[in-house]
């Protein structure tokens, strides 16, 4: 090992250990932690990140990681060293611009901010908001702007921060292309849409049922229990210790067949990712998925290409409809698939359909655009919201609880996440139009067999953590970087088809 | 504030936020954490371990001890003040005094000590656990010595990390009274056991109805769902990251009515006292109980002295037998009491009875003395121990796993903690003397109102933290130090009258 390499590991081992405590208190809070303990706890996880930051962003880690550079430029430090490198350069470049104290305040504040989002939305109520989300604005944009390169836009820097492969130039594109094919799609899709019928989806199904189908689910697809957990929580998401400590969550609705399935599924796509990496860069910065857009292309992957297919649910209906013969008895098969593919245009994302949903992410992507380029004031976000679903999906919220308070990113401040949801949808499809290439993928399916997608995911993506950014990752699976058109062909075979357009 | 504890503050701060990271990761490992996961993130749980070592045991931190303790005795301190000094000068000497080395050993060594522990008992082979015990006992053997004072025995040290107000001295005075009055009469009660039956409590129950009960039973007590959660674990146990944030756990067995109950009622007794210390002690060391005695006095009280007086029954008996009419129909109030609080010599600390229970602990600290004092040999414990089962309860263990090997304290080299459960007992009765002598306690219970005997404890023992120390405590309430005569009186009363003796 590099000298030093050597000397930054006791840095690495504490920094590593800080983050995994400040995981667990966060996948602690979200499940399980009593409602009064917040506020005090607060304090412990302030202390956490301070000891975090003042480990990780000092001279002496300044001046090793420049040697190291120099070393990785010199081919002198293991690909995994060079790995790890390069995420530590990108985690301090991303510290150490920020003043401390203007970092402190701005993770107060996103505290608050949060709070008084999740009560405007409760009440409706887009004014008690308003101040919070000028100040988080106020911030991001002070922050990209420390670390903006020359001639680089605020926006750029924060979307790179999810996705470095793709910035405003590649997302334009990337978000024409799909206006140009999608919205005429859905319209017509929209004039057919009573042709699907889904009532059988609204009506009771048991909790206690959901929650152990969802479980043979998660497992069926390949969640290893050995080394993750399912909980329950507001909102469905995935957080890892570790590569053997990978934990889900998923959220059950009494009079929704659908929701918890495929958000069981999502989850396990995103816990597969990081179960899946290699065990030699366990608990290293390396050790990890390589960018939200990637991550979301397995969690989508599977949710959407695998998850609503039919020759998925083959092998498995018959064991739905023993769970639930009360609703499901004289619902074919087909006429399930039918049903979790029906596509209409909706106001929420999160429920939103194969089709239409990356409308919803191109509307958030054009308003973060323009708050980041000083186009729009916080106080006429809300009509702006509504003008683009008019325009994109055809409908206009009722309320801004339904409109642009509908999605928590904001109010932490995650400006330029949203894109990720549709640059892994595209990535889905680009593996997928290569998996189709290399094994019968339907059969496998219908047997009930799903290790040899798991594997081919496990020893092209998974395993590689952060070694490979997306393009690389691409280019070396299927002999191109990003490519949206595998995207929308897939979108318009399976939609033309499923309506016979 | 002493510009000393000023400059303390951040030592402080910095010890309680990794000491609650700990205990989360230490929640989160018996709740939650999937299988695999516990090798890697142990190494997370050293790193912090390490951190917490290095905050609080340095040359700083001594020199602001030494001047604090000055300004404590020159009265310069507040009470709040005081009591954190004497605590952080308490863990400082009980650290201090063993090379990190050997401390970092020790804790590696009681993690394999553990998992064979756990081995020895699953096979019933005791020689599995015997070298690893051997080489517990000689750590904190040599540890112990490291910190005696002149002319103190290693023994009495380990006593007195759990509860500093009794020493060997004192035990054998409490022990050599209970062996005197209790052993004979729980041979009287023996030869009367046929007359209590029991044979409804081992029916079939089923554990979704147990879990809610037992949830509803935490809460009639008192326990502060807003500032605590329940969940499930192998064993029962109350944890805290804080006084805004009490967890305990519970075990539920299906042929066994009684076991989760109990424990529901005992784990609720500690989490009260947490739940109830002042806010001014919040996160510092002063904010928790103020010793393992005093802490099983609260458990003990609200599970035998409260838990299982008819009183206490009177209101809520009707709702459990609602709860399972197919099994408890029959069973009037009066035969379930008499059924709760059946006598019998029995093998298992756990599963005994309020009468036999501080017999096994006799047996427990009459072993541990000898270990200390090098009595005897490690591979002739198992022969030591069936010969004191004989000796107290008239019975032999069939085997090591119903022997020496049921208890897990030992394979973590906590000697020393077993006392605990019986001054508990004794304290929970010296206590209740004095409650039935400033408020009509069944007339309360009878009414279903629990509050004044909850606000008494809170205002008279809990708000305290560990400003006061156990002799403190009991001298202010009861107006006198410890005093087991109470706890015998007590015990000869209710089972002389429960057999008709």
């Amino acid at each position: 090992m590099s000298k030093a390499f050597e000397e930054l590991m006791p840095y690495l081992d504490k920094s590593m250990a800080l983050q995994t405590a400040r995981s667990l208190f966060e996948w602690d809070e979200q499940t399980m932690a009593p409602f009064e303990a917040a506020d005090y706890t607060s304090k412990v996880i302030g202390i956490i990140s301070d000891e975090y930051m003042k480990c990780l962003i000092n001279d002496d880690v300044r001046k090793l990681i420049k040697k190291l550079k120099d070393e990785a430029r010199q081919d002198k430090l293991t690909d995994k060293e060079k790995a790890i490198i390069k995420e530590l350069d990108k985690t301090f470049e991303q510290l150490e611009s920020i003043p401390p104290d203007e970092y402190r305040a701005f993770n107060e504040l996103t505290s608050i901010s949060n709070r008084a989002w999740a009560k405007a939305k409760k009440d409706n109520d887009y004014q008690v908001f308003a101040p919070h989300f000028k100040k988080i604005i106020e911030y991001k944009k002070k922050f990209a702007s420390y670390r903006a390169k020359k001639g680089q836009s605020p926006y750029e820097v924060l979307l790179k921060d999810y996705e470095e492969c793709l910035g405003i130039k590649e997302l334009d594109i990337f978000f024409d292309k799909i206006k140009q094919e999608i919205v005429p799609l859905l319209k017509q899709v929209s004039k057919k849409s009573d042709t699907i019928d889904k009532t059988y989806n609204f009506l009771n199904y048991d909790i206690d049922k959901q929650k152990e189908f969802c479980k043979y689910l998660s497992g069926y697809i390949g969640f290893d229990f050995n080394k993750g957990v399912i909980a329950q929580s507001a909102h469905p998401f995935t957080l890892q210790l570790h590569n053997h400590d990978v934990r889900i969550t998923n959220k059950y609705i009494e009079n929704n067949l659908e929701s918890a399935m495929f958000s069981i599924i999502h989850e396990t796509g995103h816990a597969l990712y990081e179960m899946n990496i290699d065990d030699s860069l366990t608990q290293t910065l390396a050790g990890t998925g390589t960018s939200m857009g990637m991550h979301e292309s397995q969690s989508r992957f599977y949710e959407n290409i695998i998850g609503r297919s039919k020759a998925f649910w083959t092998p498995i209906y018959d064991k739905l409809v023993d769970t639930y013969p009360e609703n499901l008895k004289n619902i074919t098969l087909d006429h399930f698939i039918k049903g979790i593919n029906k596509s209409e245009p909706s106001l929420i994302r999160t429920e939103a359909d194969e089709l239409s949903y990356p409308l919803h992410i191109i509307i958030r992507y054009e308003i973060e655009k323009m708050i980041f380029a000083d186009e729009v004031d916080v106080d006429k976000l809300p009509e702006l919201w509504n003008e683009k679903y008019q325009e994109y999906l055809g409908i206009t919220p009722t309320n801004d609880a339904d409109g642009i308070l509908q999605d928590t990113h904001w109010s932490f401040g995650e400006f330029g996440y949203f894109p990720s949801y549709a640059i892994g949808s595209a990535i889905a499809s680009q593996l997928y139009a290569k998996i189709v290439e290399v094994m019968p993928v339907e059969e496998y399916l219908e047997e009930g067999n799903l290790t040899p997608i798991r594997e081919f995911l496990r020893d092209n993506i998974h395993k590689y953590g952060t070694s490979k950014n997306t393009n690389q990752l691409l280019k070396d699976v299927t002999d191109e970087e990003f490519n949206a058109d595998y995207y929308v062909n897939y979108l318009k075979d399976k939609y033309e088809k499923l309506y016979e357009l």
